[in-house]
């Protein structure tokens, strides 16, 4: 049986009533389980608790209670490790939730029994360099996307993107994303960019109130290399990973985006109709 | 030595200068080759005519004077038997034609020479049943776009959008384009599609003018089947193969869009830069 | 006491029910009122028949039974008579249909008793003229919008727009669409037009599917007169009022949009807010 | 002869060429013009120098010699004080700037003799009250627009737009951007808006990246007040003015935009085309 280990998102179980729910079904099936040090001292279970980093070292499966952005976390630091993670879903429907808290028990037993299948999804790989940059800054995973933009309040970015074969695009905006097929149902598609199967190989590279009108969203194989420069060396710009981390570019920085050698692991537990999906969240975000 | 088809658009070649240039260097490089009977009818070589049907049976390599539209309709012709086209453009700038005039005489050096690359291209397949089709309608190969649109000038259309796994997605509007990548920089980019590396093995689903706002373009697997059909049992549509021919879908049809088992093969005789055709196209667009 | 005029839209009162409804109030409420002909001899009171013609000749205001496309129809036809409309509403939730069923009986009062504000709403008017036309086409009233596409299925058109200055914009692609406010949020809309405040006095004008990628949605001075032609010379376009009527267009017409010298009057009963029929349309729409 | 007030933007004019030549022109047709004092101090003209605030005070006719941001910047000034604004364009086209710097010396001849229009255009204003501040921020004057952004990194904003009869539109994404007419083809064009006559009484309301996908830019009467704020109480905002000034918005603070009491004034000494303009920026635009 594999050791599990227990994240939660304590903004969306704040009394840790589906934690606790959870820990009593993995502990009635006398599994192996552990927790954050802090989590596991709140429901009084201190013995199962293990500091973020060992939970990541020590166990075979995690499972994470939350909503997407709570997986995305999980998923970056998860995958160099190459450890699944099963999403329990304590939000609204999410694209990388996979469990209903209703069938917490049935999947507990599930996972314990290895009866599950593992979904590789692509992630991307940034690395800064620059003239101010004695080491290059390197992002190993992001899940959902990259996303350059200007860094101070004045108003237009011009932007350089480069591919395998040279220039690929040039425009004035507020920045550009870039997300893996995941990511595709996220920012991405606010700034205009295609839904995009999760399985397929690419890349999709989006302007952000491009100014060049011209501009549009790209779908580029995963085994292209991007470079995102500002056409104006002195310029600054941040850049922001699944939109959660966010990195300070220094002027003449060139941030490279390409596909993560790391791949996010999710557990799926039965079919899923990817498509079904987002029929439900556009039409949650209608509302 | 390959023996060489020759196709003309006379609307671009209206005296023939193009060809006859060609069929000079041909000669003088002692190739086999053959145009269409009325071709060489006017050029004065009849013996070297041949009826459009036998060009595509009986030669090895196809040469095509024109622009993107004559490939297109080369293309979807030559896929079925596997020969290979080089296409000489005599327009503005093209995603299909290869060569410029000014390389007529090299080219032709390396075509006979066998010095070139065949490059594959994913076309789309449809198969249109219904209550009223005794037999199905199958368009073999089409290698930009499969648009269905209304029928009739009254407005509205609704459609209905079914992939592998059950409904994709709903929409009112004018109607649909399914683009393959090459496709995708086509009538689709003007629907709104994102741009699509013409290597991706994808399809492209695009809403044309959908009066259901939230709905998006979509980037799908190229082993989905996609079936279309109206809402509205009672309407009629129209399917269009690469804006060049159209075929009555009657009410109660159903169409599946699928990839097509044959693929287009395009002669490269140097290295080309999608990208920077596509900025080059944009460019052009713009003005 | 005024007389009134109605129309009834027969698939959407398909047995008369709600038809015999309003009837029996305005017998009740001794009012003079006329319906079509057919329509009376269904109910089986011909002496209250008239021809369609007459009915807007003789009446001092028309009640529409329907939805947003029966009040289309009877605005350009009650536009130039300067009769006002009450539109009683039989579909889902429109923009033009202002009462609903359950109000009937206190409609009537309010009518018959004249409480009620008119509100004037600005239509569009077309001229064509060609050189194949002795005399040019004049549309007197669109409410909605007047929209020029292609005519064949071949699929692009080159459109050039000026206006009162000069050349306006020039683009390829469906067609342009020139909306009334009211129609802004009719096939406008679709085409990636804004909404615009019904009593704003401006045109939007709108391409349909452009090629041309800069091309945006403009909102005009209902004061400018916008002359629309084919670019090519040979070619022959549609032209199309509220999505209702079409008109072929030959090649070499040109085609005058302007601001009609009538325009439509509606009946308001209560007040109203445009944003929330639109927020609740958008929602609709989104399903 | 009007008083003219100078202002120079001196990245534009880094060696005071053309400044000097207006200097010299207007000299020589006798003149009462002033300069900023250190612009004054550089032309080694000292005793034409004059405090930024002086100059708006005592000028009756303005002279900016930069870009559209420079004339911004001017505007808002010099609104409130009524005065004319003729901007010298130092850079590339521009949609505020009317004259070229061969024209001076016809154009000073001019502008000394009245011979000009003057243009009124609409200006936008805001006010912000909240909880934590004891006295309103007020905007008197934007001249393009004001936008309203999320304030730190984290990335999406749920925005609610009420107007005069209440709820607009509520949506999450990156902000909102609201542009007077001259501004719709400021950022509020790469935000998705459209293109609007500078002359029409209306405001342009465009979301920016919205996620709810059926956000659409609306045009509004120019007499709506809108008011803005987070749907989360807790949220803090950016309010920027021109894409020049930005101020911190609190949580609780509401941003009530309305049409400024001041206009803008710019001398018009020409016929001036505004589609001509926007044809020509969009094809610079789409380089």
């Amino acid at each position: 049986m594999p050791t599990i280990g227990i994240f939660v998102n304590l903004q969306k179980d704040r009394y840790l009533d589906v934690t606790r729910q959870l820990v009593d079904e993995l502990t009635h099936q006398q599994a192996d389980f552990y927790l954050e040090t802090s989590i596991a001292a709140a429901l009084q279970i201190p013995e199962f608790g293990m500091e973020e980093e060992e939970l990541y070292r020590n166990c075979q499966v995690l499972m994470a209670l939350g909503g997407d952005g709570t997986i995305l976390g999980v998923a970056r630091r998860a995958a160099p490790i190459g450890i699944p993670i099963a999403g329990i879903n304590l939000g609204r429907m999410g694209f990388l939730t996979e469990i209903e808290i209703g069938d917490l028990k049935k999947v507990v037993r599930q996972i314990l029994a290895g009866r599950y299948e593992v979904e590789h999804r692509m992630m991307l790989a940034a690395k800064v360099t620059g003239p101010n940059r004695p080491e290059p800054l390197e992002i190993q995973c992001a899940m959902n996307d990259l996303m350059v933009t200007r860094h101070s309040v004045n108003r237009m970015l011009r932007v350089v993107l480069e591919a395998n074969n040279g220039l690929l695009d040039r425009f004035s905006g507020d920045g550009v994303v870039i997300a893996s097929p995941t990511g595709s149902t996220g920012y991405s598609l606010s700034a205009g960019g295609p839904i995009v199967d999760p399985l397929l190989p690419c890349m999709v590279v989006t302007p952000i109130c491009a100014h060049t009108l011209h501009s549009r969203s790209m779908v580029l194989s995963r085994d292209e290399e991007i470079r995102i420069r500002a056409a104006r060396p002195e310029e600054a710009m941040l850049l922001m990973v699944d939109g959660q981390e966010s990195y300070a570019i220094f002027p003449g920085d060139e941030i490279a985006v390409a596909r993560s050698p790391y791949e996010a692991l999710f557990l799926r537990l039965q079919a899923r109709d990817f498509y079904s999906l987002v029929r439900n969240k556009l039409w949650e975000w209608s509302q």
